[in-house]
Parts: C-alpha cells; sequence; structure tokens
C-alpha cells in the first residue's frame, strides 16, 4: 500500500509537470499572437484554457481522493497539500496567458503592441517561457538552487515592466489611449505570470526545507515604481 | 483530544475571520486615499499589510502543525486545506488594497481619480466593501445561499470595471497617460479583489456541498468586453 501510496504521490506530480508544459505553450502561443495578431493562434489558446481547468479539477480531486483514502502523515501530508496550491498557481498561470490572447484576439487584425514595444512585450514573453520552464523543473526535481535563479528571472521580468511604462509616459506616445490599456494590462499579466511561477518555486523550496519564502507583494509596487522612476527623471 | 481538535479548528475559522476584517478595512481606507489624496490614510494600508501576511503566516503554521499531530480524516481534513486556500485568497486581497494605496501615494497631494471617475470609483470600494463583509459571514456561518449573493456583487463590480473603460475611451478624455494607467490599473485591483472574495465563498460551497464551482476566469474578458462594448457603439 505504501508502495501505491507513493507512486500515486508521483503521478500528481507528473500531473503538476504537465500542467507547467500547458501553461507554458498557452503564453508562448500568446505572445505570438499578441505580436503577429495571428488571430488562429490566439483562438488556440483561449479555447486550450479548458484543459489546463480540467486538468487542474483532476489534480484537486485526485488529491483529496489520496488524503481519504490513504490518510498521510506530515511529510506526506505536505507534498499532497503543496500540490493544491501549486495547482493554482498553475492555472492562474494559464488564465493570464488567456487574458494576452484575449487581448491578440480584440485588437486583430490590427497587433495590440506598437513598433517601440514589440523588443519589449517579445522579451518579456522570452522571460515568461525561461521562468516557467524552470519552475516545471523545480517541481520535478525538487532543485532549491533552481529555485532561487527563478527570483533573478522576475526581477528581469519587473525591469521589463518598468521599460513598458517608460514608453507609455514618453510625450510623443501616439498610438492612442486603447493601446495604452492593453500595454498597461498586458504588462501586468506578464508581470503576474512571473510572480506565480515564482510562487510555484518557493512552494516547493518550503517543501523541501520546511522554511516558508513569502512571495514579495511587490507586483503594484512595481507599476508605482516605473512611474516614480520617470518622475523624477 | 477530539474536543480539543475541533476548538482548533474553530480558531483557525476565527483567524480567518479576522483576516477577512483586516483586507475589508485595508480596502476601504485604500479607497477614501485614493479618492481623498489622504497620503496618511495611504501609509496605513501600505504598513498595515505586514499583519496581513503575518497572520497568513500563523494561520499556515497552525494548519500544518494540527495536520502533523491530530492526523485528521477526510472531512476535517478538508476543512483545514480549505483553510489553507482561503488565507492565500485573504493575503492576496490585502496586497490588492496595499497596490491601490500605493498608487494613492504615488500621486499624492493630487488624487489619482478625475473628477467624472470619483463615483465609479466610489461605488466600488463600496461593492468591494459589501462582498468581502459576506465573505467573511460565508466562512464564519458557512452560509451557502448567501455564497450565491456575492456572484451577484461581482457582477456588479464587472459592470463598474466596464464604466471605467467607458470613460477612459472617450475622446474627451483630458487627464493624460499617468491618470489613465492608474485607472487601468486600479479598475484590475478592484475586480481582482472582488473575484479572491468569489473564490474564498466558492471553497466554502465546496466544503459544505462537495461540488467544486470554479471561479469564471473572465478577469481579462471582463475589459475586453468592456472595450468591445465601446467600439460596436
Amino acid at each position: 500500500m505504501r508502495q501505491a501510496f507513493h507512486e500515486e504521490l508521483s503521478a500528481l506530480t507528473d500531473s503538476l509537470v504537465e500542467m507547467t508544459n500547458l501553461v507554458a505553450s498557452a503564453m508562448s502561443r500568446a505572445t505570438t499572437a499578441l505580436l503577429d495578431a495571428d488571430l488562429r493562434l490566439a483562438e488556440s489558446v483561449i479555447s486550450g484554457d479548458e484543459t489546463v481547468d480540467l486538468l487542474r479539477h483532476e489534480v484537486e480531486e485526485r488529491a483529496f481522493d489520496v488524503m481519504a483514502r490513504q490518510a498521510p502523515v506530515a511529510g506526506d501530508l505536505r507534498v499532497i497539500v503543496t500540490s493544491l496550491r501549486i495547482v493554482s498557481d498553475l492555472e492562474r498561470m494559464g488564465d493570464l496567458a488567456l487574458h494576452v490572447a484575449q487581448v491578440a484576439r480584440r485588437r486583430y487584425p490590427a497587433s495590440a503592441v506598437p513598433p517601440e514595444l514589440r523588443g519589449t512585450i517579445l522579451e518579456m514573453g522570452q522571460v515568461a517561457q525561461r521562468i516557467v520552464a524552470k519552475a516545471g523543473s523545480v517541481i520535478a526535481s525538487r532543485d532549491v538552487a533552481m529555485a532561487r535563479e527563478l527570483e533573478r528571472d522576475d526581477d528581469v521580468m519587473d525591469s521589463l515592466h518598468r521599460q513598458l511604462f517608460t514608453v507609455l509616459l514618453q510625450e510623443h506616445w501616439s498610438h492612442g489611449m486603447e493601446a495604452a490599456i492593453d500595454i498597461t494590462l498586458c504588462g501586468r499579466y506578464y508581470e503576474r505570470y512571473a510572480d506565480h511561477a515564482v510562487s510555484v518555486a518557493h512552494r516547493v523550496v518550503y517543501l523541501v526545507t520546511g522554511v516558508p519564502i513569502y512571495v514579495r507583494t511587490t507586483g503594484g509596487g512595481m507599476v508605482s515604481g516605473g512611474i516614480e522612476a520617470m518622475r523624477t527623471r
């Protein structure tokens, strides 16, 4: 029974890694859809989010089922509870990719990204890929050192996020209010996506070390910092 | 021991209700700070978020401690796991109030809210209060009927959120890009705050009925809808 139990835990971990791959692919496609105004790609992300939601539901049910049948003790219990929290982060990351794809779809056949911001959004998409790939590795390998790396990637994301505001607040912004709103929201989506990936890594670190790391609550603060930086020029 | 255990569960619930009150007060003060450009109030929200974070930490530690000592079975275990998930929502709501307060602080001594949007933001603050108060009642009473009410309040929030975009996209917007960014972000903060309150209620419903309700993933979709509505006029 013990053996079967550990196989179930291992299967839960596999599902989390699978979900990580799904939300990585979703954000990758959403970014391309946004930059290239690719409607079909945007639609694929939007309709594909259901698979992420279903997988989340399945993981949750299996986790509760294992808890009910096996009444696991402290360490194993912590693994299951951590899985439940990671699955929430991953599901939310899927939603954020969906939101980016919705912006792409709404602005089709135009691209929501003005030329001077293409490079920044492209890079935000790339950092998102790097960070979600590492989050997947951390889930699979429980590699605490790699978990620390995600924080550095997240700093890069925050810096790119600030760059968006720098451009938006330039006097010669000529793309109108709708584009400004879209960029503001997409910036927030990428930044939150990265935050959730960091949160996933932190939860694994907590599992391994028993020492909690709390996610910095700088989501909006970063934005403030961005605009603040502009003002003091 | 059974008695002691149930007292511990009950104390966990009390802490969740206390946290709900804290994040309700935080958003209430943040809204006033935003509308009245009240720096001291904004600062009180920003420094007060630490208390929310500490309470979250304490609830999590106690929950894990109870699980480790009591090895609770299915139903009780579900209560504890639900508490852990509710505490994440509440902590996030505190962050969102903090973000609103940060916007108020950044724009001081001006108000971040242009006159024509004061009514909408005021109302978003009021709906936030109503919805978080109900979330607290749902946690305390496990009242499934009230949990359904939150969804209607959330619809009102979404509608107010759309109103913001209506005004932002009017041709005669004269408050500049910084104000537009602030309104876009604050709108998102209120909307997410309400979503998390709904999520809290859903988790309690799941606990009581065993039937999961998944939070609608319309956060960004609402925004899209809002702008879409503008366009089709």
